[in-house]
């Protein structure tokens, strides 16, 4: 069943530590198929050098398993409201990579401090508070997952134009059309964590880029008039 | 003579240069058998790509050597008290890991900044003040585990919750239930000290994460209501 | 067509990832002939690991393709304007380096504060300011090799003896006398950047170092009087 | 000639890329035989992955090419006069190592903050200024080890307990009892600025490590009641 989906899955998580954004299990990967409304994620506590493609979770968006020997990762329910929530993405990646989590620890949303930012994120990259005790109890990875639309409502903020989120206190999340793209912006979200932290040591009066040069470099990559790449 | 417990540790110290927990020979890591009261642990000074498990030393309780043609590692009567005051810890891990040492150097303990913490630390990982003058001549390393006891006694700190300190001017010590969880445990301590250290410079005025949220993901994983992982 | 140049430009582009000096496809070297006034580029988007010397792009200096199947680096434009007001240089290396992009995005030059820095530029790596709003509109990456210009000849600056800079807000383009020469100083640049931002957090003081030091070691290595190395 | 002294010094030199100490080839290592005193050293600008035991040079105490077919290290100067200086050390080592260069940028000795430092350095890793102009033009490189050897004279620094020496807005030498003790020196100081610089910032008020502590672990691994080790 979706054995292809889970080849895909399988392999956009075994990215998250070649690209350095886990330690142990700490992150994981899942992929959508929006015909079926099933998606694939990785299974809970599972190290990643042990892993198959076999040992992935078919889940659907009742956050019931469907098919699958191991449990899946405990912030699937976090994986479900967002699938939910944001209709236009296929892929989400969670993961407490280094320099992301430390702005996330610190309450921080991330300033759009430069084009590598640009290029990827229109405008910073938020950070959602605290979930409530009450919250908590009821449902925490549940609820994650619905804090994060409804504050990205509350901003006016379209995920497909800012893929990625900071969970104060907790880590990161981060989606995009499929598992690769969710993974590359993972990848894009700790290093633009990187150099906005030093960037702020080196200058601590910094203020964001010029919009004109956010806007210059987003729309060079996405939309009608894009034209970065070989499309 | 335990040749099994040999190669685990053995195994154990490989891991703390894979890790990029040592410099040198800057670590060492021991495993208790508490049935028959032995210990083994790695060889002072010692190079870890040149270690073999026969190179192990097996020691007991009081400190004396009871196998093994090397000198265990000098930091050995500093296992021999945690073993004697903890009863439930079954390994051991001393390093001087670059971040967690800066804490330990910086003579503070990490507070617990978020869930990549209290996933695995009950509260912060505390700092220990160092020894007197009168309690290093005395016995050095032997006090350094008494210190250390007497310290998490006074704060009412149960072991398996917090595995592990540091110490003052020097470095981290991590336990857990065998060598390998005391080797997960210091890299732990690593990453989260790496990740608060950030914290602090991204918002100085960061405070630590909610209890609640600390108690959520503590208890995800361990205790009697753990539904992280595959058990 | 140019067939060495093409392969010349392809090692050149493989060594950004080598010395971690890109993530993803985020850079790109170039070098002129200049007796026939053609340059070879990277092509814009294409992957480092699947990338061959076929998929170079052949470009004349009106920015025109005159071979390659493949579109040329979305930044050709620049690469034009840097070959044609700098007479004197023969590659070209764009890139987003980790620290050298923290301090443009800080908007800060890097002051000299050591022989490392003084062995490769003559003084303080610039940062040029943003382009305007009318500057992006009319043509954003022909503007940015025009800024560049523009401002070492308001400096007096001799592009040879400063062989980088950084643009506000975006990254870094180093050259040299070819692009071997030019990958070598994007090196350099990311280098200096660490150590300056580090030097000034351990002394918020700092001064830049001794004009008769800096001029030491630039001469030792530059000029008529250079003894270093073996010529 | 000194052929066993050539791969030792050969392998020394090697060891600076693989301790990730150098890039390119900002370093260099020589040992002395006493017994002839001549020293063997590194050539100038040669790439430590091309190099081979037979491209080093064999100097005498005069500054004087002895053999070899590449010009010596331009640093060779330095290296005499540390050996005329320090009648016990057998090797030096010069590198630009980031965070102790970092340190020498800023002008500020290395505070012992631990343990770490303890163990190998008795007391702070020194600073010396910068030479004068008239220095500079009388003989830089020469004069660059005189200034050293002048300035632990002053400060009553005996080099076999303080093997190491930060030179203002410059770099760092380190010394041993041979090329591979000077190497091993080298890392030691590369790893404790760098801990230095974290504790700085984790703790701005931070004071250096107490002399009892200091004592007992420069101690514990030198001189006549040394206890760590096979030894």
């Amino acid at each position: 069943m979706l054995e292809e989906l889970k080849k895909k899955v399988y392999e956009a998580n075994i990215l998250l530590p070649k690209y350095n954004l886990v330690t142990f299990t700490w992150g994981n990967v899942s992929e959508i198929d929006r015909e079926s409304g099933l998606f694939v994620i990785k299974p809970s506590g599972v190290e990643y050098d042990t892993m198959t493609p076999d040992d992935m979770v078919v889940m659907n968006l009742n956050g019931e398993k469907v098919e699958g020997k191991l449990n899946p990762s405990s912030d699937t329910p976090t994986h479900v409201e967002l699938y939910k929530a944001f209709a236009d993405i296929g892929g989400v990646v969670h993961t407490h990579s280094s320099y992301a989590t430390s702005w996330a620890q610190a309450g921080r949303s991330i300033p759009c401090y430069g084009t590598t930012h640009a290029d990827y994120f229109h405008g910073e990259i938020p950070c959602v508070r605290c979930l409530t005790k009450a919250e908590i109890d009821e449902a925490y990875e549940a609820n994650t997952g619905v804090l994060i639309a409804t504050e990205f409502e509350r901003m006016s903020k379209n995920p497909v134009d800012v893929p990625g989120v900071l969970c104060k206190n907790h880590g990161v999340f981060t989606w995009g059309k499929d598992a690769m793209e969710a993974v590359h912006n993972a990848v894009v979200t700790e290093e633009v964590a990187k150099m906005a932290y030093r960037c702020e040591v080196i200058n601590p009066n910094v203020e964001a880029a010029p919009t004109e040069l956010q806007d210059k470099h987003y729309y060079r990559k996405h939309g009608a008039n894009a034209y970065y790449g070989q499309k």
